[in-house]
């Protein structure tokens, strides 16, 4: 029998809107989201989870309240649970994000970039 | 303040073993690891866990009992658990391993290709 690898710049092209995460695969309970990112994103924290960010295309940058971080091509940055953070890319980026099932972009924030928790690509 | 990020390609530089995954990141209590791989790994599965791979560069095979799947550069592959497995590259391949803390890379088959679970680069 063949299987099948999931290509992620394939994936990536299905990807219309900015900052709707879509998950392309999920190791037990957690899950491997791409998402594509451009402008700025809203603060938020997620207060019983860490999030990494790999960035595969572009640069991503995340201020803390205290700071920032850039993530670069190949870079990968882990934002621990608990921690106010906004992303932001001035130009188009392309994002992998690993966390557990069910992590909701804007965490407790709200507002109208939050999307959908159990999307697909 | 200045935080910074971790630049795979420079981790992956550090790693002068195949077959030695090394942790460059941990989300909860999941690890995400690196790997330089070359030849024929062993046959093994890990009971309580999935496996997730992705391909930074190069060609990974993994044979199972009843076929394999290949990832090549920029994709993703997840072995469910309890599935036998056996890792292979024809070339040296640079994987990113995504799994829980604790997990050795022969699960239970021991030999001398089993590495320490715990090491970071």
């Amino acid at each position: 029998m063949r299987y099948e690898a999931t290509n992620l710049a394939e994936k990536f092209r299905l990807l219309n809107e900015h900052w709707r995460p879509k998950i392309v695969a999920e190791i037990n309970d957690y899950q491997l989201k791409i998402v594509k990112v451009e402008g700025d994103f809203v603060w938020h924290d997620h207060k019983d989870t860490d999030e990494a960010f790999m960035v595969i295309d572009g640069e991503l940058r995340i201020d803390f309240r205290d700071g920032s971080v850039t993530i670069g091509t190949g870079e990968i940055y882990v934002v621990p649970k608990g921690v106010e953070h906004k992303p932001f890319a001035e130009k188009e980026a392309l994002v992998v994000v690993i966390e557990p099932r069910g992590v909701v972009n804007t965490g407790d924030a709200g507002g109208a970039m939050t999307a959908p928790a159990g999307e697909w690509v």
